[in-house]
């Protein structure tokens, strides 16, 4: 008997990378718990990619392929792009009939992106980023779902989502819609291998996808402690940012690692080699689930086709709902 | 050889009356000159009446029998309710991913409307009503409509129909979305029988259904010359009500009608009779294909399916066409 029903879903950007495996690791662990519905949301990327959409369609592919090698099971969750399933957008239309203009002026991420972007020469001051928030809550309630794994910095958009449900079933006094529930996920930090903030505009990530070449040239970019010299000479792994990488991918070695560090016989060549070991060791299963459905575009457009005819039944019978209680 | 597409809708918020009629016979006529798309916008009625729906059904059942009874002829136009043409919500999605914020705000009925029906008491002030003119450029540009007969008053939407289709056409370096041009249709200026401007809150109009005895008792209410006391007494055809009417729908005897008033030889109550005499002329072929439809629902049902059906085919060929050069 599982719990409920979840939505969860991702921008098409780009490649994922290990600082998205936290979140991954979460909704594989959920698939067995909840009632889970996974969206490649390819409309909310229009939110800021509207004048450059000439890589949706392969970064839809490429998230495909991420989500299933990290583990995400077609047999148990409905894996969707957003797209294929309308319903999202007339749910969205009726959303938008009932939602306070000020509810989404408010949302505290809203004008902090506006400027942001616009450093960067993006102008996203349009109609649609501003219902952003509201297509979220349309792509969670078309599902009724009642959980929803956030991490912190969204809570203001789930807050917002459950404020429409509130309405809603205010309005046409029903209680159709659940208020879904945040389950707080850990979000990782893992900084990127040149100790900034992991970004697909730095090239400072360690892919999903990864060959072993690729490992081992990320792990040789990642700065040491600074002061040691020769590999005899102590040094601090506290400051070390292959130190933060073992700490996590490498548990089982990482007391020893330090003690070795710390006394110098350890050189950071070898540190730094044991760390590429335990990626690759981490990284190869995911590789192979990768490898495997990448050479099977058949199978990657059946998985998309059965999610949406699965999607679009439950999406259908919350429309025929929300249409019955609204009078329409 | 028709000369293009045209789109035009009504929002479904009551039965029709004889202020219409100037716009309708307009709609009649364009059937043999274009290939016609007329919506039944529903979606559009919630944006002021999604705190009480329940007269939506009934409105449109009404409206279409409006429209039917007037010469409006499902064989030569597509006639829809917008709400089951699921394309006009994708296509509005789409849309607001383009659109400047600061182009809806900019609309010069928005501000004004909300004051307005502020006062009645209505909060529209929602996400969906700005995005009222954002959502008609959809209903247009979803049958890649070339032409929309439009009132004066509609024209700054329109023109923001086609700034939309402009931006669209630029970002995608394409030429699919045509800018439409206004078919400008004299609006009937036509007063209330009491003299106030029609409105469904008065009660002052005569529907387009309207029987031989509320033809009568409307035609009663309405203001002679109050200088004229005795029928004998001449009268001032040009402050009395019952005179505008006559110049519209009795124009054969309008001079007779004027010299008689004049010099005293026609009484009021004979003059509202032959009026009344010639609305009932007028309005009966209208009410007796009323009667017609009415009592046959299947019929009705049919229509709407039917032109939902040819609706969605052309829909859908336009949003293949946004789709793929929007490379989504
Ligand atoms: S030995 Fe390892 S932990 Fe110590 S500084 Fe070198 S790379 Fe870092
Ligand atoms: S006679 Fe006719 S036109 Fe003259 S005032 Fe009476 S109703 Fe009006």
């Amino acid at each position: 008997m599982k719990k409920g029903t979840i939505f969860s879903g991702m921008r098409p950007t780009g490649k994922l990378h290990i600082g998205h495996l936290s979140v991954l690791e979460n909704w594989v662990k959920l698939q067995d718990e909840y009632n889970c519905f996974f969206g490649i949301v390819d409309w909310h990327a229009l939110t800021t990619a509207y004048e450059d959409t000439s890589e949706i369609k392969e970064n839809i592919r490429l998230m495909l392929l991420d989500w299933l090698s990290v583990g995400l099971d077609p047999e148990k969750s409905t894996i969707i792009v957003q797209s294929h399933v309308k319903e999202h957008a007339e749910l969205h239309l009726l959303f938008s009939m009932i939602t306070p203009l000020s509810w989404l002026e408010r949302v505290p991420t809203y004008k902090d992106q506006i400027q942001q972007l616009g450093k960067e020469g993006k102008d996203i001051s349009t109609y649609g980023f501003l219902g952003y928030p509201l297509l979220q809550a349309a792509d969670i309630l078309i599902y009724r779902a009642n959980a929803v794994p956030v991490g912190e910095d969204q809570l203001p958009h789930l807050e917002l989502c459950r404020e429409i449900a509130r309405r809603f079933n205010h309005l046409y006094q029903t209680d159709i819609l659940p208020e879904p529930q945040a389950i707080l996920a850990k979000v990782s930090l893992l900084p990127g291998v040149d100790g900034r903030k992991m970004s697909k505009s730095y090239n400072n990530f360690i892919p999903l996808g990864a060959a072993v070449e690729e490992i081992l040239e990320k792990v040789q970019m990642m700065v040491t402690d600074p002061a040691r010299i020769r590999k005899t000479d102590p040094g601090n792994p506290e400051v070390c940012l292959v130190h933060t990488y073992q700490n996590i991918y490498n548990p089982a070695e990482i007391e020893e690692i330090r003690l070795s560090c710390r006394s110098g016989s350890i050189g950071c060549v070898a540190c730094k080699k044991r760390l590429a070991g335990r990626l690759e060791e981490f990284l190869t299963p995911i590789r192979e689930r990768r490898v495997y459905y990448e050479n099977k575009p058949q199978l990657l457009k059946e998985i998309l086709e059965n999610g949406a005819e699965k999607a679009r039944a439950e999406a259908r019978k919350t429309l025929d709902l929300v249409r019955s209680v609204m009078k329409i």
